[in-house]
């Protein structure tokens, strides 16, 4: 059976793992004041070509967001993001648990513009009544975005440009950051994020790591006493080290956009087939995550060698699938699957 | 100055003030543990046809909201509502603040249809990952909606029959509810609301009293330990008595509905002069709210002899704005403001 | 039956009740921005000796309290506070269902002692793993106690003292404030509370008003947006004038402090009584609460003609019980406790 | 330089890494619905002499204590605790943060009564105002405790059994249990932890796990939705299979207590020998954390060759400390920490 099911699918790239069993037997204070996370806090800062900034490591995406969410608002804000973002619907509720509303926007192909934000912003105090209102305290995007589609440099420039017009902080969710990152089509580059976003993660769980996420701010201010609200969100982990090692790896000798470029273009290569087999892209993405429409008759076949996912519940006649590669995928399991692909037939 | 800002202008109408007063000096148990409390009960659930049933009285009706939304879901359910619903956009995130998601449906005039609320309930479990969703755990619906509207007998009786069908309570935040009885547009009466919902409230606050709010459910097991969670949310008043006195007087001689007769009365009067005298309508509304779209050079007009809310912010052109009448409103002001009004310009 | 429960078994001092039915009519804007609450304000202001600062009005206690403490505390602080103190023991949890933990301090007669807080203060800060613990984020004291005792002009600098030093605000809750300045015993004015506590409130619910609480702080950057997160707590009163109304009354000619002082005079008439009768004082209170060892015995006996609180589970052979007076005790209701008190068995 | 600062110093146990190694490029689904996860919870059921029951793995212990008790509580509980329990003092909030409140109990040498848990729960029961406190919704205990101890038999049969009759759930935090369980001092097995408590965790993270805990309850009815409110804690590990590889490690050959068995063997060491240098136990700890309380003097000539924790800020004269052994501890290191010992001044 193949399996493009996620990106979090196996464990850590190989260089990982061995680095884990290297420095496993070493002895180093707990939390994240180690070494190792001092070390690649410094390679990370570098590579974001970011002479201050801070980066505290936390484990996982939801818990992430739902920590640096809750640490930057205050009691009478909320969190604008897209209808499709991951904080507003695959998150469990997780922000509404520590008392933040999601303010959503519309969404185009799973972004929101600039002038949306705007727009809610200058409506909101335009209200006379807006002190009835949740208050619009910060901005969530995700890049690229839960479709795998990616903010152009424009576009991010706009959207950071509102949000200092507004006094309100930028926050990325880099839960693939990588494959944006190691994209053909994109035109930002990491010092763009580090540059434009005030906040942002750059996710270790879904390119290389076994866990981790790394949290960079070049304006640590905005969220004062960090370190116990990570103790408080249960996101503190013992042994802090195990994400310095990992991101340690990640950024030396660009092991973490090589990984991800891997996967993007085994992606390429999986859509570029779904395409001339005669399939319809549910939405165009340049990253790894690949979403076509199939008629069902074609799931049920695909679904005999393959695992992959439903995007939402089965529709009557075809539905939305989404195939996922990662720094792992075999390419031959690729080229496995496209073998199995039979023209569209509907497009007979 | 004419005031057609809100029905919350005035104190509490005469007869209400007058049993104040006269049970003012008398000594009862606090927190609603009187007799006042429990004979405005028995006199509520006549009036609503209920022979088993439990009322409770809170001060407010955010306050109400966010208590008994608290009260019916558990951790990992949010609630269902209009994406116009008062809880949604003006009560300043406090069912988020308790740690619960609104999970907006699309509006039809400040309505949602029992097909949205199917739709979503089944879509919910028909994802695979629904786990990692907010679960739809109740209904909350606005009646009179915050437009004005109200939902016919088979608009109610069909969300009844989903929420039941799906296990999950109906709730109505019944902050104008005399206002809907007293329509002579509506077919639902107060002993259907009661059938119909598993809890809801009738407003006093805008409907005569100097605050107040009766929670009624016939499922008293829906929000067990409820005294408690009043008491939690700040919500429980010391001096219990002035609801129940208040209430009593209002469920006695028909008091209430008689009350919001007279605003709709009024309010159609106010309708009918506008239309007349070329205005559209923002929304067609057959209750004490009224909604207009009017020039702006019409509005500054207005605006030097009368007060009313533009329906959020002043646009370009011409802009929405509401009209509210109240038991209190005063024929005279009404006939005042008529003559005040000029020929719509467009319509010349 | 006479009652002596609790100093909010009646309605509002007639004077209040006078002025809420002449205003009853007026046409006000709501959620406090009218004329009354402005004119409550400044007559506050001026008797609290501030020349700049903020009143809010809220409607009750517990609420107050949640409110505030909320307003002031940053994510990862909580309150210190006796471990008797009202928020600890008596309001169902409100400090906590808003997210902030009560840091309990030793109780000396209902009281803490700078001392006290000091050491906590310098204990947490001298912890290595400090960033773990809960940050002491202000102080709560409530003045008079739940026992009815008071702080003395030297204990309350002290602790503003040592919360200026440490640079956390002091926050008085002053349910029953006006019976602390009516009292005898007190060296503490008004002026002084204003000028030692950040935050403080006036409390009306069992002083003379029907409901109501007014926020005073000299420091109102202290509780940036406190609007909002007032209405998010659920504790914006529509009608807010009728706070501004019961306030401007009971600022108007002392009437606040004058309301108090009967209370006091009655509370000491009764002291006195049990004291000769040869009963044992529970605490010593120079306030309207009073607090008495009885054997079951005697309140077997009493319970027939008075109504009062046990303190606490019954013991097995005596247990301790509070008597309350308000502005609104008949002196005859006391003489008529009195004439039906044995002398005590034990004293015999 | 010689570390005993914690349990948490060092990675995995090299069988545990041979494992994740071996299992790496394994493609499995995530979320803990792997093969690894169910074969972790079928021998630890089995370890637990459990026919029935659930096994869920979490990451760290803080967040598993929040996500456990959250689960469990409904809004108006609380949770009762030793006063110096880790989710009354160390754990930033974490309880206070999901809105519920830690009710304290006394400690006695780091542990509750039973007598204590019953005079709670009465008192709470005979106070006729009850519903205005928050309600006593379930016992939470550490076992080992955070000073070492360990709950005899017949003091957890005693505590299980008060809890049954008061229908509320015991909850065991087993962040060392295995240190507990290898104890030559303990007449508690694992099958009496699983029958006595109703829910209970098997630490990993300091007993030869990365990290890692494991919740295991014979009653799971008691955590509805128990995977939606992991998620919505953020403690939703999306490689969930690295837990269920380490837990089927630690739980094949006996490998979890074996490992816990030399700690306590180097703890006990130890112990002896600053007890026959002379010095005075803080608390006499049968586990692998001792305390001993050391003159200042020793404890800078110690911190030379060795580190600790100061048990709280640094005292005038002498102040406690704690040295943690852990399955990782190196004989020679113990050792040479003994050669360094100097004999007690104040012994000499």
């Amino acid at each position: 059976m193949l399996h493009f099911d996620s990106d979090y699918m196996e464990g850590a790239h190989p260089e990982l793992m061995r680095r884990l069993a290297e420095t496993n037997l070493e002895q180093t204070p707990g939390y994240g004041l180690d070494e190792h996370c001092r070390c690649a806090e410094r390679l990370i800062l570098d590579a974001c070509s970011l002479e201050h900034g801070r980066v505290h490591f936390l484990v996982g995406g939801t818990q992430t967001n739902a920590t640096v969410i809750d640490a930057i608002l205050a009691r009478h804000e909320g969190v604008l993001a897209a209808e499709t973002a991951h904080i507003n619907v695959h998150e469990a509720g997780a922000i509404e648990a520590s008392g933040h509303k999601v303010l959503t926007l519309p969404q185009h192909d799973g972004k929101i513009s600039a002038a949306d934000v705007r727009r809610y912003i200058d409506d909101y105090y335009a209200d006379e009544t807006y002190e009835h209102a949740v208050a619009p305290g910060m901005v969530y995007i995700s890049h690229p975005t839960e479709l795998g589609t990616l903010y152009s440099l424009d576009e991010l420039s706009a959207l950071s440009s509102v949000c200092r017009e507004a006094g309100i902080p930028l926050y990325m969710d880099g839960a693939r950051l990588g494959y944006a990152l190691a994209s053909s089509d994109s035109d930002v580059a990491l010092a763009d994020v580090a540059r434009l976003c005030d906040v942002f993660y750059i996710g270790g769980t879904k390119v290389g790591a076994l866990f981790g996420e790394a949290v960079v701010t070049s304006r640590p201010e905005l969220m004062p006493h960090f370190f116990s609200i990570v103790k408080q969100h249960g996101a503190l982990l013992a042994k802090g080290r195990l994400l310095g090692v990992q991101f340690e790896t990640l950024f030396t000798d660009n092991l973490y956009v090589d990984l991800a470029r891997h996967a993007c273009l085994m992606a390429g290569k999986l859509r570029r087939a779904f395409v001339s087999h005669g399939y319809r892209l549910f939405i165009d993405s340049p990253t790894n995550q690949q979403f076509f429409v199939l008629p069902n008759s074609v799931i049920d076949a695909l679904s005999k060698v393959a695992t992959f996912e439903l995007w939402g519940p089965r529709r009557a006649v075809e539905t939305p699938v989404r195939f996922v590669t990662s720094w792992a995928t075999r390419e031959s399991d690729v080229d496995e699957l496209i073998s199995a692909l039979p023209q569209c037939p509907a497009a007979g």
